[in-house]
């Protein structure tokens, strides 16, 4: 669709855009040029801003002076905005679990009064997808399923060429799926047995916590402090041969396998498309997470679709998939 | 989008669409205009055709009459068949569990042969769910889900104002998504744990066996030998009062509901269109399916969802359903 060569003749004219990716702790920035440089970045601390209006306050801070640098308001087409509950037609944040700000924020609409730029905005894995779609591994898909694997479970679908956003602009919610009956209870929406307390980094580290408690098994995960225990230390334990650091990456792998199952026979993707901090630990959780995807397809669909690891930088895509958002208004 | 009512004047002139619905048990076909009128119709045996040329010849037996009485074949624009396992791409019917004919039937090939006119197959869920956004419930949304509560669960779901068939062309085989993990063995599939093994026909027969074993609980049920017992039976029972029945729908009601706030998490629709026999045991399956649905559903989804039943008869849905795949056709 475009690659990341610079036309530095044209590059003085040409629009810009503004992507913004909230999480919960930090909100990443950057100015990006349309085949996906990234001109200027940075980032913020989302979790030390209790209330919305300070937050943008800094964010502005901080984003004003590379506009500045840039070419001036003049050069930039708009602002592309990833966040958890992101609803795309409203331009709103509704109840988001991780957030600082509680009940609906009109937050669009705040960044266009304080910006004097449109905005538009959706779920923070929604604008993973169009960044993978435009950028990344999903390049010439028309179908594929994009799963944010984080301290959460984000995900964007995209089908006949398009994303999927919904009758309520909240489409893609697959980490709040229902994996496992009266299971595990999730604090942030008080929910059971979601995919998201089971194949997060959260949730490997409870996974962790359970086999360590249930098992009398040898483990070096013994020896470091419960509540140092995350999803890193199980990645080094089981790269060490850790017996028990494996079952429990193969727990997750069932878990996040059974609920990929479930997603192909909804929409029958292509690829499915993973990313973030949970991939880094590689076949870990990526051999049985296939295995159980596989097991759980029926015939029509066994064998045939991809489970890629997104080859995005993981700093420049949340950036790259937020500014993509402009280049797809109208 | 349109009505029913017949336009006599130009009738003999309008071009006319052969629908043809294959279950597992029987095959009902008809010819239908425009408007949704069927002109002719009828219904022959599937399961009487261990293989695949005879039923193709029955079927032109059948049919051949009625294209005459319609004007001939070049009144016809085509045919549009849902079957079990149509793949919309391929024209084919790939390893239905359901269906007497195994491995990957060229079926559209077969019948355009035979016929002489151009084919279009998809599966029977997404045939029923053009045809409720061209004649029923769905007319005029861009955002539902389809789903047939008949012998087996089928879906067909519709995105951004169209059908998903996904990359293989199978898309939408929600009766196959696994909501018990390890739970009951479907013989079809020889999945565990899938919504059709629980919630179509044979799943409430299943689970009234089940209840009937484990409970101690007075049923009428228990006068009915157990081989008699089917989702009919309960639904009487339920309707004298029987407390063992009401258990047996709020049972699956629940595993229903569960799996509904999973399909609304994963594409936010505007509605769940239900359709097929078991919608016919009314508020007895359907109230213990909304609140489940909704206690699973996160708080952004919620109290927004409609659940509806198809209120096109159910002996013309597929067909029309079927024909209505010709008015798509390029």
């Amino acid at each position: 669709m475009s690659n990341k060569k610079e036309n530095s003749g044209s590059k003085a004219m040409e629009p810009l855009a503004i992507g913004i990716d909230i999480g919960g702790t930090g909100t990443k920035y950057g100015i990006v040029d349309r085949v996906g440089n990234i001109l200027f970045s940075g980032e913020m601390s989302t979790r030390n801003h209790p209330t919305v209006e300070p937050f943008i306050d800094e964010l502005y801070e901080c984003i004003a002076p590379f506009i500045e640098q840039a070419g001036g308001v003049g050069r930039i087409k708009g602002i592309g905005i990833g966040a958890p509950n992101g609803n795309y037609y409203m331009n709103t944040i509704e109840h988001a679990a991780n957030l600082p700000w509680k009940g609906i924020i009109p937050f669009g609409k705040m960044m266009e009064d304080k910006f004097k730029l449109p905005v538009v905005l959706t779920n923070d894995a929604n604008a993973a997808a169009i960044g993978e779609m435009m950028y990344g591994a999903a390049q010439d898909m028309h179908d594929f399923i994009m799963i944010t694997l984080g301290t959460g479970v984000g995900s964007g679908i995209v089908a006949n060429g398009k994303l999927i956003y919904g009758h309520d602009g909240f489409a893609g919610e697959l980490g709040h799926t229902i994996i496992v009956p009266d299971g595990r209870y999730h604090e942030g929406t008080g929910k059971r047995g979601s995919l998201e307390s089971y194949a997060s980094a959260t949730g490997v580290r409870l996974n962790a916590l359970e086999f360590l408690e249930k098992s009398d098994k040898p483990s070096i995960l013994r020896n470091i402090p419960k509540e140092k225990i995350d999803s890193k230390q199980v990645y080094v334990a089981a790269k060490e041969g850790d017996e028990l650091a494996k079952e429990i990456f193969d727990y997750t792998g069932k878990i996040l396998g059974m609920a990929l199952a479930n997603f192909v026979m909804f929409s029958n993707p292509e690829a499915i498309i993973l990313f973030g901090g949970l991939t880094k630990s590689g076949d870990f959780i990526l051999k049985p997470t296939r295995d159980h995807m596989e097991a759980n397809l029926i015939q029509v669909f066994q064998n045939k679709v991809k489970i890629l690891v997104s080859h995005l930088k993981e700093s420049d895509a949340a950036i790259l998939g937020a500014s993509a958002l402009v280049w797809e208004m109208n």
